[in-house]
């Protein structure tokens, strides 16, 4: 079923809620991709009730950023949605979420906004004000369906991390399910913004996920040195990349590692075929 | 019943829901006085089951403000709250509510921030940050405790409408129910801070409200100038007075008013006897 209107939302929950039944959220900006899918169908599994939100959130888009261009493939979203047992997709207008004020500033609303230590590095650097606008909808979909479950892809790990700290400093009543990067055969890791790749590009954006291997590789092998482990990653770049970061962080609290150990995050981003693109793995973890 | 601890307290709470019962919330900083009571009052009249979080928040304490020497009267908090029907009060420590760490500024911890338009005047111009302290607090004690009604006093007018504006914004399950000043026959506002006042100076804390009180008398007769309506303030004040602000502002959003009406909100704040107060009337009101 596809809502636009959150208090025909909250009335269904409420009767939800009643009935005692668990209810999921999958946030999403929709474009689904099997990345969303494997969210979906960790909260069908999980949850008597799942609730899809498709929302393109204006406040997370920094100036000059891709609002307009972003992929909205609604009608899609909501079919692989009721292909896969979702019992709700909630796609609000931006109006629906924030007034019709057009001045969406903190001048003029009220923001999450999380902690600089965790946002003034990574994509914070250059997005800024990104998460206060996650943080900020987030929330709002959190008290707008009240989940038990809310399902977030580790592909974007900083946005993860950040999240959980919200929840944690804020006692939002919501446990945070963190769900593995989906990958295709290639190795490239699942995003709506793959669309804009040409096949050149899309070849081009395979260097993301081998310099990430290759450090794995390195690190399982006994390198620790970070230094040495960023070295490498060189020799997979060429001029059709743009570096924005490779850093080496904690993976609870994005505190800088001195050295490699099975807590670290490994994050990339680089631009490509003049596309953004992100990708991250934990040391420790398979 | 005296609870100190969020798991506790939570676990109280998830079986009164499961018991379909309403739950409201009094959020104070203890040092109970008849305008908590009047709040008390109420929500015992209205909900199921009160409580009274009774927590002196650090985090909206500016430096230099009086957090150490602010009136703590838990013992007798308690007995009153038990004497007037209340459940449970809720009296965390500050390691409770923000953790061990004592790095609690936005370098480290999520916060909650209201729109400048709302806190970059009246109290929010000499308390920088205090807002946001309240507005985190306030949203912690509503994920932890998830009441139904929250009961706010009117003689903390700007943080009323702060707190409103963030339900708003960011979609809090809560009603918030906004509770009438309570005075003493003398006129003077109940706060907690009167306790700090000697007999002198809680002569000179009347002219806060005789302020107030012929202000609302010369707008009934119908003078809305407001520089006018300002002027005839000064005859009360003293060299004993030191005027932080007198303002006309929208009842609503703040906004500065050009003439007053009946939505206006009139707010004064000044300093006596070493002690900051507060007053505020809506001229439409009686």
């Amino acid at each position: 079923m596809l809502l636009k209107n959150i208090e025909e939302l909250k009335n269904q929950i409420k009767q939800w809620k009643k009935d005692g039944l668990t209810v999921g959220l999958v946030p999403t900006m929709g474009a689904l991709h099997d990345g969303h899918l494997s969210l979906i169908k960790k909260s069908v599994a999980t949850c008597d009730k799942t609730v899809v939100s498709d929302f393109v959130n204006p406040t997370q888009f920094c100036p000059g950023e891709d609002l307009d261009k972003y992929p909205r493939t609604l009608d899609a979203d909501v079919k692989l949605c009721e292909e896969n047992g979702v019992d709700i997709v909630f796609a609000p207008s931006p109006e629906e979420m924030y007034g019709t004020d057009t001045r969406r500033s903190n001048d003029f609303l009220t923001y999450v906004v999380p902690p600089f230590f965790y946002t003034n590095k990574l994509c914070g650097k250059t997005r800024v004000g990104h998460f206060d606008g996650v943080c900020t909808v987030v929330l709002k979909l959190f008290n707008i369906v009240q989940p038990d479950y809310a399902f977030f892809g580790q592909k974007d790990a900083q946005q993860l991390v950040v999240i959980k700290k919200m929840v944690k400093d804020l006692n939002v009543p919501v446990e945070v399910v963190p769900c593995p990067i989906i990958r295709e055969d290639s190795g490239l890791a699942l995003s709506s913004r793959n669309k804009y790749l040409s096949d050149e590009g899309k070849e081009n954006a395979l260097v993301l996920s081998k310099i990430l291997k290759n450090i794995k590789t390195l690190y399982k092998k006994g390198i620790t040195d970070i230094d040495a482990l960023k070295e490498t990653a060189f020799s997979f770049l060429t001029a059709a990349h743009e570096l924005e970061y490779l850093e080496f962080v904690d993976k609870t609290d994005l505190e800088d590692k001195k050295s490699a150990d099975d807590e670290t995050l490994v994050l990339i981003a680089l631009r490509t075929d003049g596309v953004r693109l992100i990708d991250n793995c934990i040391l420790g973890e398979e």
